[in-house]
């Protein structure tokens, strides 16, 4: 049976019911809206047939098989903290929920790697792998509640990526479920491997449209040998901070963190939680390093001396861990302090990070003519910025200017030699900048390399590159 | 026109006279015979019609729009360094060098990153980026001759790898002469970006079977902050030196180089150059630790202890770069002296990190029951084996013990949960262990793939994995 011969609905449901046990089923209409989209509400959605709550690989693998036979479609889903609309229902399609497959595997210390099923929370691997004397440097502002299989889907970056790379640098291999139902194993164990072509590359970042991720191996890094210390500078312009992020890089450092957080960050975290920061604070720059020893105090202090340099109103060093966390505390404030002020629209991009200063001007202009609110989170070191767009609730005339602005930021990274997304994924909502940056000759690529693994279009369409 | 209408060899060669000038055109006897393989002479290969030494994207692109019109195929080639016969012509076939694009198109000190043409030399472009204080890792045994092209075709590795990574780690993006001749730029040079599938992974590796890479744009890591510091172990046996880099990795211990030479090699050098080498010395373990002042002196007074509690029969220092590269003299001498022994055939083997010893033992035994010699060249900290299986020149009989040798080692190596191929790639030599490897339903993607990219079949037909 093809996507010709598709079957009804209720039928499909039932097929269902009698494939898994009743509670993985879910119907209801509460069920139905919780899962039908993930962080990115702005980004378009429908209901789904059925939510399904994947236990097991064979479950997955029925519900794909039974989708195609169908003429359906699978919508793969982590934890749903998704910011681009990756894991966004459509019509005629059935969620599969990755959540209860929570098994660590298997942790091995000799090769330095762990084994984990899809729905592992990252926080909880980590954890699990440091009993072991391992580390699992990817940490996305999510890492508390967003599941690794979510994770290799997007390629998930962090704040620790300026220093450690990306969720992608850390996979070795995974068990997917194709487009047909069956099931493969990519990539391998070992330290090293070349053999054929690197389908575990593809398949990370590729959200759902090429495969279902249920399994991931991840390359780890020894727990011990790295000594955090935070510097964290206070500055009275954006074009300071600026300064002082291009000089760290020049001066051939590179820092386990490197984050920015503007003007509109700083008031909205400040009005909420008193920081006791001084007067004239408009851009706080926070850094880490990482060295052990004299090596990294001798680097802290270089970090410290730049910022000072750049002219830093204040600049303030972490003694231990724990200080560390209370100087970094206003950039995990950040997005909290916003969602207060009402619905978020999160951009992701990328530029070089000599454009950064540049493309928060840019930000900054563009904000005042259309008359929005945009504050500016960025992974500084990597040229990556969140500009979240704020639209007060229920004011849809603030929400269509919020898009407008949302179009015109892609535009101008672009134009600054940038990328749409650098790390939350295509998803729906930035595939008008993917058509723009991809153009139509790789977009061609794209839609071939998709028919050939999922030739009905049966996982996930629509996502992660423009047709 | 397609593959149906083939056209005649003399047309064709008439054809690429036209469009390009006569001296890069090659068809006389002496060039086509230079041109036919690469370095895997053991693997099969016939003279092509012509060689084109291409100098522009150009010059590439209507190579491969005339070979697809003829119904011809194209192999890509670069320094021809290859040891699994990537670059072997085939019946039918152009072979394309890219040897004389060599410009080296930027260098972003800011950005951190290189863009080249696929001809550079991987130790020219060293060079080149050093001048502007940064480094590009990925050192495979052939630096000094072989191009970045084919190091990216091939996804090469080398003796950094244990604690760098391989050629692909810093891939950032690359401009492609697609099946049809069409250029595409894939990847970006922003330090983080995920729009759409990661195209730019799935090449790297591919063997010129997808597309042919003509210019790649490379992410570079600061030159300084490194300190390297050489430490040597000779070893009584072969099973007290695995431990040490067992016990090293336990230690939680990432070293720059962990190399690891056999008996035979040891053996091979110091008849060919004396070494001065202890009595009873059967296994050499030559480490590296790069971590800067203090911190770098104790780790390297870790493995040197480390190392003599593992039973080293002597543990030698070095006291700066010069001294380390004397006691790195065995590692760089040892293919060498074995090429004096007779036609080399290389395997490229990949166990878990553990498996290393019993790995050398079961080789060791296979060379005593097919009556060949073996001499091991070891990545040990990435568990990377270079079985080099020597047959006297012009000995058929051990030439085909050697081939049944091989053999054996794949198998021990999959039963040891190894990969057949840990850096030189499949090419043609490793097809019959990648499909063991790999398992027809992958080997199926691998061909949805192929077809998907190059339904014709032009680019270098029946590498990199097995159809």
């Amino acid at each position: 049976m093809t996507a010709a011969n598709a079957v009804g609905p209720g039928a499909v449901v039932a097929d269902l019911r009698r494939m898994l046990r009743p509670d993985q089923v879910l119907t209801d209409a509460a069920s139905l809206d919780a899962y039908a989209h993930d962080d990115a509400e702005w980004a378009p959605f429908e209901p789904p047939l059925a939510v399904v709550l994947a236990e097991r690989e064979e479950d997955v693998s029925a519900v794909v098989r039974l989708a195609a036979a169908s003429g359906l479609h699978v919508v793969p889903r982590g934890a749903g903290t998704g910011l681009s609309g990756g894991a966004n229902a459509m019509a005629r399609s059935i969620v599969v929920s990755l959540e209860r497959m929570t098994s660590i595997v298997e942790v091995n210390a000799d090769e330095r790697y762990v084994v984990a099923e899809a729905g592992v929370i990252n926080d909880t691997l980590r954890e699990a792998v440091a009993a072991h004397g391992l580390w699992y440097p990817p940490d996305p502002a999510s890492y508390r509640i967003s599941t690794i299989g979510g994770n290799v889907a997007t390629n998930a970056g962090g704040i620790c990526c300026v220093k450690y790379g990306v969720t992608g640098d850390y996979v070795l291999g995974m068990r997917v479920v194709l487009a047909d139902g069956d099931v493969v194993a990519l990539g391998r164990r070992t330290a090293k491997g070349v053999t054929g072509y690197d389908l575990t590359a593809l398949m990370v970042g590729s959200e759902g449209t090429l495969g279902i991720v249920t399994e991931v191996t991840l390359r780890l890094l020894p727990l011990g040998g790295r000594d955090e210390r935070a510097v964290v500078g206070s500055f009275g312009s954006l074009r300071a901070a600026g300064v002082a992020v291009a000089e760290i890089t020049a001066a051939g450092i590179v820092p386990a963190a490197l984050e920015l957080i503007d003007r509109t960050c700083v008031e909205a975290v400040d009005a909420w939680q008193s920081l006791g920061l001084p007067h004239g604070v408009d851009t706080m720059l926070l850094a880490k390093v990482d060295e052990v020893g004299a090596t990294g105090e001798a680097l802290a202090a270089s970090v410290a001396r730049i910022m000072a340099e750049a002219g830093a109103i204040s600049v303030a060093q972490a003694a231990d861990g724990a200080d560390a966390d209370r100087l970094f505390l206003a950039r995990r404030l950040a997005y909290p302090a916003l969602e207060r002020l009402g619905p978020v629209l999160t951009e992701d991009i990328c530029v070089p990070r000599r454009a950064v200063p540049e493309m928060l001007s840019r930000i900054q202009a563009t904000a005042a003519e259309h008359d929005v609110l945009i504050a500016n989170i960025a992974h500084a070191g990597d040229g990556n910025l969140h500009p979240l767009i704020i639209a007060p609730e229920g004011d849809d005339a603030a929400k269509d200017r919020a898009k407008l602005a949302f179009a015109r930021i892609v535009d101008d990274c672009r134009a600054l030699g940038g990328t749409v997304t650098g790390e939350h994924g295509v998803g729906l909502l930035k595939l008008p900048g993917a058509r723009e940056e991809l153009g139509e000759r790789v977009i061609a690529l794209h839609a071939a390399v998709k028919r050939a693994l999922d030739p009905l279009g049966t996982l996930n369409p629509g996502k992660a590159f423009p047709e």
